[in-house]
């Protein structure tokens, strides 16, 4: 099996690494823009050979992982060379966008529109470990306009890399995926210049700073050329949470302005049904230092 | 040595896990107003002996660490019992008003001001762990107005713990400490809520957070009773931090808005040196899990 990785950083470096490890019948290739990036994932064998346009001519799968702006361009060429048989994968952080993009393409049938939710805040090829997916779920949108056989390809490939799949349409994975994950970046980035910006005239202020602010501001270390886009392509929906989230820190410091603290520990206990929440989603040990 | 811990917490639990565990001739004794806390204590081997108000009368070390607001009237009556000899410590996580409250205690040089910046999201003796504060800060404030002989004793104590000292006055410290741990937590249980708000109309979107949202709203599993009395105890600090965290969030907002996605990426790459910061925070490996 020939599987044409495009872009061997965090995801795709990962996908490749499980790929290499559980399934002995498969070649990975790989290709990415930055030459350095290649030469790394290539020294530390995260993939087996750096891939052509060739290659994508002849592969059996082709994982996308590169940031969601190159991904509206790089997408439909992709789909044009790769053969009937190719399933092609994406794993953007957005879907709406990218399905619009191609709903028209003559190789829609070749597209599966993927978003596995696994990253880490760093990225780059030795950002790539084994297991990452493991128990993780995987967002398939419009699994009806991809054809049944090459569905069934990219399933069983998530199978081996242990994820578990949902499907959703793109409206309202965009809409979901703000709340759950576009809004704690910007919450995480903002936290961390308000802090970094007290910093500047008050020094050594970080000296005092715990697990739980490392906890809280981890994101803020994401990457901006992949968050950049994300952002806005999913503008509308990541303004909603925004302002949902700065209304309900303003109606928390109103509660303290009027010195309303049985109202602050009622927030506050409500807020704390997260710990029921939070002990079903899946955490991958390997990406908690 | 006679220790006697008051309040058998995550803190105080900890606290005495560590002194059984290195001083081979240290008693330790507890007293904790909830008496299931002081049972499960003492089942858990985190206490030798449960305490009582005879015991402040012959202790060597008085630990306290129960909430700020129930510090307020308990300090000053632990001062009036321990002996001259005895030093007596918090872990209060505000100082100002805990100073002002013991500043012309007959008692005063007994009394150490301190705060281990070493908390987890969990709370109650069952959370108490090993090495908690092994390379964690412990920030003294005041220590001027302690007797000498005391801190002495006292900062024996904490090397055997493994903390690093920090010195500074008590307005300094809730200024601070306003940003890099009461901050967090608002920035958390307000993520949570929002989040929360959202699913009671859209199920099951919680199936799609990972990891880096678990991250962002750990902190929002915190105890409400322990944290409420912080919040109004540093009222002012924590409103000044909520307003420019607001404000940097409607900022980042209004370049959405604007389409300024430059902007955008520059104020996501600036935060970005968040990670050499979060380089040189000592982390606690089995707070993480």
């Amino acid at each position: 099996m020939k599987v044409v990785v495009v872009g061997v950083g965090l995801i795709g470096g990962s996908m490749a690494k499980d790929i290499k490890q559980h399934m002995s019948e498969a070649t990975v290739y790989g290709i990415d823009q930055n030459p350095a990036h290649l030469e790394e994932a290539q020294a530390l064998q995260i993939i087996d050979e750096k891939g052509t346009e060739e290659d994508l001519k002849t592969a059996d799968v082709v994982l996308v992982s590169i940031p969601v702006d190159v991904m509206l361009t790089v997408l439909p060429q992709i789909l044009h060379l790769v053969p009937e048989t190719c399933v092609v994968c994406d794993a953007g952080s957005t879907k709406q966008l990218i399905c619009e993009q191609l709903a028209d393409h003559p190789k829609r049938r070749n597209y599966l529109a993927c978003h596995p939710i696994a990253g880490t805040e760093f990225s780059g090829p030795s950002a790539a470990i084994n297991g990452l997916f493991e128990g993780k779920t995987n967002i398939i949108c419009e699994v009806e306009k991809t054809a049944f056989a090459l569905q069934e390809k990219a399933l069983a490939l998530f199978q081996t890399l242990g994820m578990r799949i949902r499907y959703m349409n793109p409206q309202a994975h965009d809409r979901h995926i703000a709340y759950v994950s576009h809004l704690s970046h910007i919450s995480s980035f903002m936290l961390g210049k308000t802090v970094i910006e007290k910093e500047r005239n008050e020094r050594d202020i970080f000296d005092m700073a715990g697990s739980g602010f490392e906890s809280t501001v981890r994101l803020a270390k994401s990457s901006p050329a992949m968050w950049t886009p994300i952002f806005e392509q999913n503008k509308d929906n990541v303004i909603e949470t925004l302002e949902e989230y700065i209304q309900n820190l303003t109606a928390f410091k109103a509660l303290l302005l009027a010195d309303d603290y049985e109202g602050i520990f009622q927030e506050m206990n409500n807020t704390n049904r997260i710990k029921s929440i939070l002990k079903g989603i899946p955490l991958n040990k390997k990406t908690q230092e």
